[in-house]
């Protein structure tokens, strides 16, 4: 099977899975009406995405020998609920009103506020509240996943951690995003690690391996290969909301230079335009009225700058240890290939 | 032992047990240079309260024969820390900038956002971060107290859908909040019994409980127990808000007024003034320039219309169901007692 047909497949037990939960959740409470409003908007929300995180974590399961049954989907569903609810309160942060083509949930409520003098304010407010309703059900779910005490203690004491690491390094992102410096290099691939890699990869990756009790070894070795794969994805959607095709990706393209978001190619272009050039990318970085010549011509300097090589450089340097680290791994050779899949799909995902 | 001794007691367990759980969280990564002072503030933060909660599980513990050990503690913790979470998020929700006495999180972070260009939004990022963070570190707590999978499980279900429940009631109260109907005392006393009594004393209670395996019945009637004290417990916050005294309560008095929240106290004043007094109503509810003649005026109509004196009525029903269920509990004397003294200290209490 390729990687596509196993998302599509895996897709299909993980998403009715999630939605039987949360549908479970509604109607329960007649005085609480807000409650299943939120979550059919969580229903919507939750099943836009690719899916990514809760499939690794069943892929991990597979890849050392165990079937998928309630207690994976258990795990998967509790990271892709998490995601919902980091991704409801980054919204909030970045000012984004659309992800994945659809209005983000804070953009929800404050298009139903039209009643009330602060729409903004009131929809930041229960996109707050939603969030924290989905964190409260991963927690749920992920608590509840296995019969033995030890590994549950294992699994929160993982997910709680990186986590964790999530929320600090959102919290350095935010405050890149509020400065007028230009953070280097090391300092973006470091909020890289533990806001994406860690998290989009390791997590899952390593939460199947702690469900089916591998060794500190394999767990170590997963660990490096999600970590530094991660960054490479992280660096792949800051390279597609630059080069990316609007309709694909599901938000305007050159939204990263609008937003002024500290990616590891503002970093470098800063670095190396000279003070004219500088002048100029003063005038379009962190500006809303970007026009599609500003950004044709943002994209042409990170080409002439050889800011795109440079990254580039980066990525090729990362996947030779990826791909070292992989061939080390103690896996099935079909495991292996799909990982490599993986890789693949990383590095040519047009989404 | 009286109820002040028996908090001042208990409070000295479960304050270093919060704050060693939180140090030991401390300096794990020099990459992460934001969680440490997010930690930092965190420590203040959750031992400014009363930790009510914390101590209701200590208490409903010892109330069923159970010695405190590190499981009750970090249950207690649990609930603590989930506390801390909610309130910073609620108070970016209502743009308070004070909690008792001191400044709320996200008014840490504006004040020390100088260099920035929007200092409150920055504010408000980085509380929703630690807000987040705090909940983390609750559910890991949470998921990790016992050593028997099946009540783990219960304490988990539980308390997740108590938490959802607050949510959803939060919901509720932000709609209210930018409404300018005037909400019914029936929808009123909906969202205190979700969003505080269930949450503040039936809750704690119940956690401790299950934890010691008391049967459905018991359990049952602490519920309704909690649930009743613990709304007498917000329409005593609200009267403090009105009535209290500004260095005991930690903030302006009338700030509910000036926040335009409602309240039982405004709900029924609102239907009981004639159209001259609703003109005088209009102008002071929600005016942030709110006088102290005003808020005098609004106190005297508070009497006047006999509003104090209908809170005060319900008050005393409820009163009435909380003795009646109190008495019906198969508990030994000295923790009746204990009980009797809590209802007593919250109808007295004057912070």
């Amino acid at each position: 099977m390729n990687l596509k047909e196993y998302l599509s497949e895996k897709r299909k037990l993980l998403e009715p899975f999630i939605l039987d939960y949360l549908k479970s959740k509604r109607g329960s409470n007649s005085n609480l009406a807000y409650l299943d409003d939120a979550i059919e908007k969580l229903e919507k929300f939750v099943t836009q995405g690719k899916m990514l995180r809760g499939i690794l974590v069943l892929a991990s399961c597979e890849m050392f020998g165990r079937e998928i049954s309630n207690q994976e989907l258990q795990i998967a569903a509790a990271l892709e609920l998490t995601h919902s609810a980091l991704l409801i309160h980054d919204d909030i942060m970045d000012n984004d009103l659309k992800r994945r083509g659809n209005p983000t949930i804070f953009a929800q409520y404050i298009s139903q506020a039209t009643q009330v003098s602060d729409p903004k304010t009131y929809g930041i407010s229960q996109g707050i509240n939603v969030g924290d309703i989905s964190l409260f059900y991963a927690y749920d779910l992920l608590s509840n996943s296995t019969n033995d005490v030890k590994l549950n203690r294992k699994l929160v004491k993982f997910f709680t951690e990186e986590l964790v690491k999530v929320g600090a390094a959102q919290m350095q992102d935010v405050a890149f995003g509020y400065s007028s410096e230009n953070p280097n290099t090391e300092d973006i691939l470091s909020v890289y690690k533990y806001k994406s890699g860690r998290y989009t990869v390791s997590l899952p990756l390593v939460m199947g391996a702690i469900l089916t009790n591998q060794d500190n070894d394999t767990i170590k070795k997963l660990d490096k290969f999600g970590e530094k794969l991660g960054i490479i994805f992280q660096i792949k959607d800051d390279e597609l909301g630059l080069f990316g095709n609007e309709a694909e990706i599901g938000k305007p393209v050159g939204s990263d230079i609008r937003e002024n978001k500290k990616t590891i190619f503002r970093s470098l272009l800063f670095q190396k335009a000279d003070s004219k050039q500088m002048n100029f990318l003063n005038t379009v970085f962190g500006n809303g009225q970007l026009t599609q010549e500003e950004i044709v011509r943002v994209k042409k300097l990170l080409s002439e700058l050889n800011v795109v090589d440079e990254v580039n450089q980066t990525v090729q340097e990362l996947l030779l240890d990826v791909r070292s680290i992989l061939s080390n791994l103690d896996i099935s050779k079909s495991s292996k290939n799909l990982l490599e899949e993986f890789i693949e799909y990383n590095l040519n995902r047009k989404v």
